[in-house]
């Protein structure tokens, strides 16, 4: 319970939510600008690129689902912004290699080239692998006590790997051109976008005070997590089909062209728009019992299903 | 010390260095066979990749350097399988995405097909990059003290990224076609192949007993690491003129056609020779107080610099 005393004017658990995903959006960007590699230290071509893929925009949506999370253990604020440096540069580095040409081929993220195309694929490779190592090496270095370091890698490498996004992305391509039922389209997607979502929102809270994260809790922000991350995806493939190349920063439409099945192909959109509202529901029940803490996840999930971009 | 009555007829410390070289050998195999993803969970092409990039072979010259190290700690073979499993990933998750198209184009790899003629370019970059997740996943699943788990992850996390493997390759695409200097050489080497094997050491020893890790040990198995390491691409070189394609199970000649600076062609094939020799000397110089829980790792050098494959 927030102690009224303690409330000063510029708290952060007291600001709007728009100036709050302000705040800690200007804050990853600035951990990020000084946390990467320089581009003044050799090889100064792989760290140009491992820039240009991360600090480039995007939504951030797991670096705000972490400083979110962080808040139900009262983490502090530079444990926050590494463990958001880690899943950022990990979903950084699939989008790199995701849109090289062996798999998506695209040339559009962000409203700016691809790294492969501003750089080139050899370079894009290694920016993306690098960008892997880079997500241990700055939770590895954050100065944590050794339970949490641990259990913050172990999260992130089973978000990342063959279970997780991996896994998923590796369904995903040999999905294209078939057709899929329901269930088997909600397990890729809980596996390619879904786990580091959910390993976002985990990793967030495990950044924190141990004694604030029972059991109890944790199966909360789970389910959260799980709820939140499907969401994004139905959100995303719906955004797909109805918004422009211009609002989404990449190529639009592209799901259907490549033949990929997505949630509105095969639900409809009126129906994937109903479910998308229905995992909004489920998660904002997992964690009801979180009472103020959880003020920003609840806000988050507002957010993510109903943005435009 | 050994006490002479603990040492039984099959205990490791007195098998000739062939024979250990065969039992952790085979220890690493099975090892890998057990606790890589198996091929009949989904996505099942995914998981043959990676399995065929692990399981095909190779000189296992990091795991070997991984059991040795870690007989200078008295590690639970149990924890040096695993730590065996997390560098080796990394070395074959590197050359899935350096023989690709993008890098180095090479269709040969230990006597077979690499991972993208093999499967496809899509399946061979997915597997490198679930390979990278799963290397740190295996480190995080074995049970150890999380003082000792996060130490091995960290040491793993900056053996592989951009002050050493990744940066090593960055470094090695620019210089193609350039002339290098021997110091920038030698740098290029330090990271690309010598920071793994240095952290292969240094991991091995880590997964052992704290309190026979001193910082002097420490430092002394560091720079046994940084010798042998550099000794390890210095034959490489040498062996990728002398050799020929079928002894070597991959393309012979290739450094030399694509005009990449090599040891061979910047010292001549006698200096660098001698120049292997006298870095395997420093390696046993550095290790020279570490008594008979050094005595695989001695063997190892013998072993790397005068291979002939």
């Amino acid at each position: 319970m927030r102690c009224a005393a303690a409330v000063l004017p510029d708290d952060p658990g007291t600001l709007p939510f728009e100036q709050w995903v302000q705040r800690v959006g200007a804050r990853f960007e600035d951990a990020a600008e000084r946390m990467l590699p320089p581009v003044d230290l050799t090889p100064t071509r792989l760290h140009e690129a491992m820039r240009y893929a991360v600090l480039t925009g995007g939504k951030r949506v797991r670096p705000l689902l972490v400083y979110a999370a962080g808040e139900v253990t009262s983490a502090e604020e530079e444990a926050l912004d590494r463990t958001a440096l880690a899943v950022e540069y990990v979903h950084a580095y699939s989008l790199v290699h995701d849109d090289m040409p062996c798999m998506d081929n695209d040339v559009l993220r962000r409203g700016k080239a691809t790294v492969h195309v501003a750089f080139d694929e050899a370079t894009a490779m290694l920016a993306g692998d690098a960008l892997q190592a880079e997500a241990f090496k700055v939770l590895s270095d954050g100065g944590l006590p050794a339970t949490q370091t641990a259990s913050l890698m172990r999260e992130l490498a089973h978000a990342s790997g063959t279970e997780g996004m991996c896994g998923g992305q590796a369904i995903d391509l040999a999905a294209v051109g078939k057709s899929l039922t329901l269930p088997e389209l909600e397990r890729m997607h809980r596996m390619k976008t879904g786990a580091l979502l959910r390993g976002s929102v985990l990793m967030g809270a495990l950044s924190g005070q141990a004694a604030l994260l029972t059991e109890c809790t944790r199966e909360a922000l789970a389910r959260y997590g799980e709820a939140i991350g499907l969401a994004f995806q139905v959100v995303d493939d719906l955004l797909d089909v109805e918004a422009s190349t211009a609002s989404l920063g990449k190529t639009a439409g592209k799901d259907a062209a490549q033949g990929k099945p997505t949630y509105a192909s095969l639900l409809g959109i009126d129906a994937a728009r109903a479910w998308s509202l229905r995992l909004r529901a489920q998660a904002l029940t997992a964690i009801d019992g979180l009472g103020t803490r959880a003020t920003r996840l609840r806000e988050l999930a507002d957010f993510i299903v109903c943005r435009s971009h």
